[in-house]
């Protein structure tokens, strides 16, 4: 990998929904993927926990020596955005404002809805964003404690994601909204439930794929695109490479056994 | 805490189910408590890792100087038992082995259904246990990966946790056993859901119970049972106290706020 990595990091596999998109509109660049699978979940953990863990992955990132850091969790980009800005100088986007910034255009009454982890709805890091894009526009969170343990052990579309998706959508239905946040980059695996339940007349806003279009933007802004036809893709995990390299395989629709590797992550308590 | 005290230790809240049968059967012993609330669940993640975040675990607990230790953990008990026995000369008592004798000796026809989660499972400590007693028994063995998820977010009695019990129970019922072992010292909290469903005719085996029961029996064999009215009880969590404290209490029946504390474990790598 050279200078001109892209680094994404994630709590597990769903930063891959961010990776997905950054290949498809820069197919070109190199990508170094860190998922945390030895401490997923980090949703359901306290702020400090989570700004703790999230440094550790990114001061391994950044010895891969980034041109840019895709910080693809929602959780992380809530409670930790700051903290992480502070460990470099060159730039690390997280979700939530591309995101809210895609939520705010799509919206036709006004009305929007946010699903994250409970960490990410008690951060009001969406909240913060969208009132000061437009403070008349009407939220309502809805924290998914269940969601990042249904994808990631691999219960995509099944009943009992029915069931858990039919009750955190209910306030959201109930409030009228028009566009969903998916604030949790592991949500647009659950896709086809949600948009089955949901229904055609609401717009689902993909956080992953918002943060991966900042991001291409602001590569493009300060000429650093590469030029390369085809990049080359790595993938590191905490824990065992097997699982991960199966789902992570079927999600990005192409087998990437050989392109993943176990590694530990500094701690320093 | 003395040298008298017990240190009881799992990766979240299971464990808890230990610890209330430890106060009911020796309400005179000191115990000391560890959840490693920053990096549940364990049962779904690999043996390795499994075995490195156990022997760190109970490297903290050690540091309290007990005079025996409960891995109150299904998952530890099941892959790890042996890397911390040969960390230590005192008792150190898993789940295990008391859970399937306790349960060789419930089943009238000799049918027995494991629950557990996916390292437990795949471990096949069970099968090893049950076989060394009695060959002629017939198990079936179910991972159950969303139950600790269901109990860590308090959705103790739920549709979805019914939905979920209805669907890891089913080749247990096929198969006709008539005794359940909770392989899991989170699953006694879906008692109510579990027992519910299964109906009377089934005998639901505690793994924790069991496990208290051994050690007390272990502690009065060697003379070591204390001799106070009322013993203290500290509690120690990885992650924020508040979540821990508050479930916890509920389950214990007793308001323990004042006895928890958050630590780090020292990791190593």
């Amino acid at each position: 990998m050279s200078e001109q990595t892209i680094g994404v990091f994630d709590s597990g596999l769903g930063g891959l929904t961010a990776v997905r998109e950054l290949i498809k509109i820069l197919p070109g660049e190199d990508i170094v993927y860190f998922g945390d699978t030895a401490r997923v979940p980090y949703g359901t953990r306290s702020r400090d926990t989570i700004r703790k863990f999230a440094m550790q992955d990114l001061r391994f990132l950044l010895d891969k020596n980034p041109k840019a850091v895709l910080v693809a969790c929602g959780t992380i980009s809530s409670v930790a955005l700051s903290d992480l800005r502070a460990m470099t100088e060159i730039p690390v986007i997280g979700v939530v404002e591309p995101t809210a910034r895609a939520a705010c255009n799509a919206t036709r009454n006004g009305k929007i809805g946010i699903l994250g982890t409970s960490a990410t709805v008690k951060s009001q890091s969406y909240q913060t964003a969208i009132g000061a894009i437009d403070p008349s526009i009407q939220l309502t969170a809805q924290a998914c404690p269940l969601f990042v343990p249904l994808v990631e052990n691999g219960y995509l579309d099944h009943p009992i994601t029915e069931l858990a998706v039919k009750e955190y959508i209910a306030p959201l239905q109930e409030a009228g909204v028009d566009t969903v946040i998916l604030g949790c980059t592991h949500y647009p695996l659950l896709k086809p439930v949600l948009g089955r339940i949901l229904g055609d007349h609401v717009t689902l806003i993909d956080s992953g794929k918002e943060a991966a279009l900042a991001l291409a933007a602001a590569l493009k802004a300060q000429n650093q695109l590469s030029s390369a036809a085809e990049g080359q893709r790595r993938y590191y995990v905490s824990d065992e490479v097997g699982n991960f390299s199966h789902i992570a395989g079927m999600f990005l629709n192409q087998n990437i056994d050989g392109a993943v590797e176990k590694v530990s992550v500094k701690t320093d308590d």
